[in-house]
């Protein structure tokens, strides 16, 4: 495990050696001092091409909780302003003692080209419509802590699944550690799956529902997605409103589902859009549980990197 | 205390005890190593959705100097900017491990709010034109190094009391510790003492005085406002050259006031407009010390409300 | 040495003890922790008017290899949006607790009127196109350390040198460590010898040269400036294109300089504009040599302000 690019670069093997990690190491979190001095003096840098809040803080919370250093760098104020391509900015930070980027960039490949560039591990941490790995392994281990297993599932998606990079990396990754998909949403954001070359499908264990109702039925898992509004340069949805009436998700439209089913969403969430406010207080609803499980998933992911099969 | 949202809420004991506690960790900031390990671990979050160097600074400072951790968080890049709501971005800085919030935020109330949602301490550092509560602990912790005492004094203060948060603030905590408010400024930016909301009254412990030579008579203690430019979206001012000749603060203003009477502002200055040039060099002039108190009133709320009673 | 303004200030023996020290320093940052404790509670300043990567970081990376706190601030989100003058500003940090000023601003001779006003060291950081003491310094150090001298070498600069605070600074050290310095460019971008005010010439050190293979012949090392786009109003280069047939360097250019001469820039680099993509590379190219280089000095620097003549 040299960068995370991406699940497909994952084996079903490392993907469990990282949950097993990361469940190790939340206890860390809930200690009165929550701190390690084991990443003491390394210095990971994060350089993030987009608005984050979670992401960001949630790698700078990890690299904290292990005694790292951090360096933050977004496009405004430094000398990418002043021409300067990607790959100088990062070999510059390299020589400046950087031991480990985290990449979020809104055109996808870019942490992948970084990697190959570069003599440090790489994270991505959101590359345009094409992957967000970490975001995917949060959300296995919040499945796996909440049920109990990863294999036998239903895991649905609604949304706009062919513009999601959190989509793109859920699909692949359920379906690698033995559970089924099922996405849905309005016809024109379904991905075509013999077109589309951002995940693989795994024979049964993938299908694309044109009713909600179909890809929620018998689910144990619902991942409602974020429609993101910022994204869309020409509207693809032509009314909020209407998108909620028929894709929105309600208490309503879960009963179909498994009886306690769970339901994730990788924030941030536009209530009364992908969501009904009545959500809020659903018992089974998880979704700061995958915030919080989000931060010993990357402190499990820079030990791995920086520490290698040291004893952690 | 588990907040500290404004001077109403604190009583005069807790005010005092706030004092007292500040004024043994100042001692700190005089050290070789100006540090100590008390707050080892522990993760302040700022929240600042208007500009500041002072107070979020003063912050950070107290934060390093306890040695806990900061995240710092404006508008600008983050996911305010994806449309998510402020309280449900709070929860989810809270699901990363967040102990304690400093909030700004142009909207009266944003802070108290906050608080209601929220199981964790939160401090207020200036809510619209509503409150300042450390502003004027810091402005209390430096008459009582200065003079000695906080009862039976006269403070006056200048300016745009209407719109001022530092105002609404100040007058109610001198009030409470025994002392006289009197203010002085425009006619229209002077408070309207049955309808305005933002401040209690104790009887015989305020007036308003429409020449800004009655409020400084006699004083002890005269603060200048800031004329916030940056916050009048129609002028209220016609001008502030004319401003400054009726209310500007002179050498000559304060002769009215008592001998060596101190001399105080919330910063930033605008030279010239509330305050003239020559009063950098007065001798009674604190404003640079009310910088300095506010980072140890700043540590003694942090201890206050992450320790508890626990000997800090 | 209270401050570092530019390289006029410095004598040789000083320029010589900040270089051997940063030798010695250079160590640390390859050591698997590296970091010492001998600035821990010390608060560094970082105020950067300009944008920044490589400087900024650099200044917080020698920070923290020395374990001291840093703040940073850039024009944006500040005091300085309220109208707050740039002295009220530094003054107050001064009162928050700051140790020391590192300042870049955009207009020649900041960082000088600052250190008339505080009594706290202060690093130049780049000021308009006046000074970049830290740069010629770290130049200073990569030569030595790659060719074993500073005396008796032919230094070509090539690019803009009028407007090149680096070249203003790189043209005084190199010639007050015993080397000549040959610089050649666009006729409109070379100093009037005569009516220049910012580097001082050494008899026989220093030359003009109209023909760019003219700087470069025989020379030791060839310093390509970078052409800075972002700072000419009006554009005194008439196409980026020509700009490089006639002053970009190339192999050929280089094969009338000595055998093995080292290639420098200051980045951030414009490739195929003063530079030919050919150079990355190129075995002698030492541009990010320097990079690591400039954690060295600013270390060195760091230590010699805070810590005097102290063991350090």
């Amino acid at each position: 495990m040299k960068h995370i690019l991406d699940i497909a670069s994952l084996s079903t093997d490392e993907i469990n050696e990282i949950l097993n990690l990361a469940f190790k190491l939340k206890e860390i979190l809930h200690r009165p001092i929550p701190k390690v001095p084991t990443l003491r003096g390394k210095l990971i840098v994060n350089l993030f091409y987009e608005p984050s809040t979670r992401t960001r803080f949630s790698f700078e919370r990890a690299a904290k909780a292990l005694s790292a250093d951090t360096l933050s760098l977004s496009a405004k104020g430094t000398s990418i302003e002043k021409g300067e391509t990607f790959l100088d900015t990062v070999k510059n930070l390299r020589a400046l003692g950087a031991d480990l980027f985290v990449i979020r960039h809104p055109c996808s490949g870019t942490p992948h080209f970084i990697a190959k560039h570069i003599d440090v591990p790489v994270i991505n941490a959101g590359d345009g419509i094409h992957a967000h790995p970490t975001q995917a392994l949060l959300d296995l281990i919040t499945v796996k802590e909440k049920l109990g297993t990863l294999s036998g599932l239903k895991i649905a998606i609604i949304g706009d699944i062919k513009h999601s990079r959190v989509a793109h990396s859920d699909i692949l990754a359920f379906q690698k550690m033995g559970s089924k998909v099922s996405v849905s949403g309005p016809a024109q954001l379904l991905p075509d799956i013999k077109e589309q070359k951002y995940f693989e499908i795994i024979p049964g264990g993938f299908e694309v529902c044109y009713e909600v109702v179909s890809a929620i039925k018998d689910a144990d898992v619902i991942i409602a997605l974020r429609i993101q509004k910022e994204r869309h340069g020409t509207p693809i949805i032509p009314s909020y409103l209407e998108y909620h009436q028929f894709f929105g998700l309600t208490l309503e439209t879960l009963k179909s589902a498994k009886r306690n089913a769970i339901l994730m969403h990788p924030g941030p969430i536009n209530w009364g859009i992908e969501l009904a406010p009545e959500f809020e207080k659903y018992p089974f609803q998880v979704i700061l549980d995958q915030v919080e499980n989000g931060v010993a998933i990357r402190m499990a992911l820079l030990l791995k990197l920086l520490m290698g099969d040291k004893e952690v």
